[in-house]
């Protein structure tokens, strides 16, 4: 080795070392989560969020104090659908484990067909593209499809295809979705710790059987739903962590998902 | 440089760069964070948390499906007070900023002392003792007050003084807390993103006043209350994490927080 060429490698590792304990307080991170309010997009046949003000004022002791309390479904707004949502057996929220809430992002940007078709299912052909392009998807990657929709939020027409509530509601729903022989692709092929979309499900609108839940809830792989800002992050590189609240058997709940994107 | 020289610095180089995705994703960690259930340790005053199932069991279609709903007050079990609990005008939940929710972890062990003195309140010199020991708290510590009485969780008496509910129960609270001289000494000597413990208040369980809370919260910083685990971190080295369910206008709310401890 040459010795300039030793003394350039030495000053990338003191660089290196020196980065090392930025690597978790440093860097930009981006809120992947929606705030919980009237008017977060729940499921047509779910309640709305509710927000109720316990006190907000001045108490007699002459002091500004203000608490409230809220009523809300586990399925809506930014959150977690826990594996025992579609599969007996399979954990609840609170008892998966912190190792699988974190890990790297590989986000596949299918926008541009999806924009085109409310209907549009992510197929394995759009997973093996994203490989082609940016190596294997790696073990206890977080998996984000960017559909686009995202940019509709919170209109409720335009981000699910229909404003109504209700049962009769449901099957006017139309927004993409993952197609169930890409899920079996991911669960048979890789080795995934969640995955998540910025619709408001795994499965796409007119689906009646939510077979992706069903194959990836399966295989214990946690599902993150209205995911939020999937435009900021790049294709690989940022490195995403998702803290469910922790409800004791709880089949989902709201979720706060961060991601911090690579320097530079 | 001697070649071989040069050979272990390139050695040690690929294994320091090899290692760097592992810093955010590989390292141990601990949850902070207890469950909700009905069983969750409530302020005297609140309803208790409750879940509702929405359905669980096999549908129509003949597949499995589980969904629940709940409802809480902000301020129970592991939660966050944001700064417009105690301060009008300060920050709601979801607006603060990502970078105030983690930072190295400081843990001031003042166990033995609190769990001879239900009324005990973390002092200067407690927190002066702590820097002695191990230098100053750092700039965007999360500080964390160890009490000692998260080992009585969830039972009410032993935790917090008192099982009782309502009103009257809340001059029956004893359980220790942080001095509003120590509170008041943090903000104006040091630069804090949060501040947590292992108690259902920052302030103890005597407080009428809230003091402590009232500076903390004037000066937009977040306190942490019901923290669980702080007998799992050491003093110094541990990096915390702490999400916050993102309640639009919240005065707090349900909090995940978890630690990535040291490595070795």
């Amino acid at each position: 080795m040459h010795k300039g060429m030793g003394f350039i490698v030495l000053m990338v590792l003191v660089w290196g070392c020196a980065r090392q304990p930025q690597e978790l307080e440093g860097g930009r991170w981006v809120d992947l989560s929606y705030d919980f309010s009237e008017a977060t997009i729940y499921w047509p046949t779910s309640d709305p969020f509710r927000l109720d003000t316990v006190f907000s004022g001045t108490t007699d002791q002459g002091f500004y104090y203000s608490a409230f309390k809220f009523c809300a479904a586990e399925h809506g707004g930014t959150h977690m659908d826990a594996p025992v949502h579609f599969a007996q057996g399979r954990r609840p929220v609170n008892e998966i484990p912190l190792e699988q809430l974190m890990g790297p992002a590989v986000v596949v940007d299918v926008s541009e067909k999806a924009l085109k078709d409310r209907d549009y299912r992510v197929s394995v052909p759009d997973l093996q593209d994203w490989e082609a392009r940016h190596g294997p998807i790696p073990e206890g990657a977080i998996v984000l499809l960017r559909t686009g929709y995202g940019q509709f939020w919170p209109d409720r027409e335009k981000y699910m295809g229909t404003a109504e509530r209700g049962a009769q509601a449901v099957q006017k729903l139309h927004f993409p979705g993952l197609s169930p022989e890409a899920a079996r692709w991911l669960v048979n092929n890789r080795t995934i710790d969640a995955i998540g979309l910025d619709t408001p499900s795994i499965d796409y609108g007119q689906s009646t059987n939510f077979e992706s839940h069903q194959i990836l809830n399966g295989q214990n792989i946690p599902i993150l739903e209205n995911v939020a800002n999937l435009d900021r992050l790049p294709p690989t590189g940022a490195w995403v962590i998702a803290l469910p609240m922790k409800i004791r058997g709880g089949s989902g709940g709201p979720v706060r998902i961060v991601a911090r994107l690579p320097e530079g």
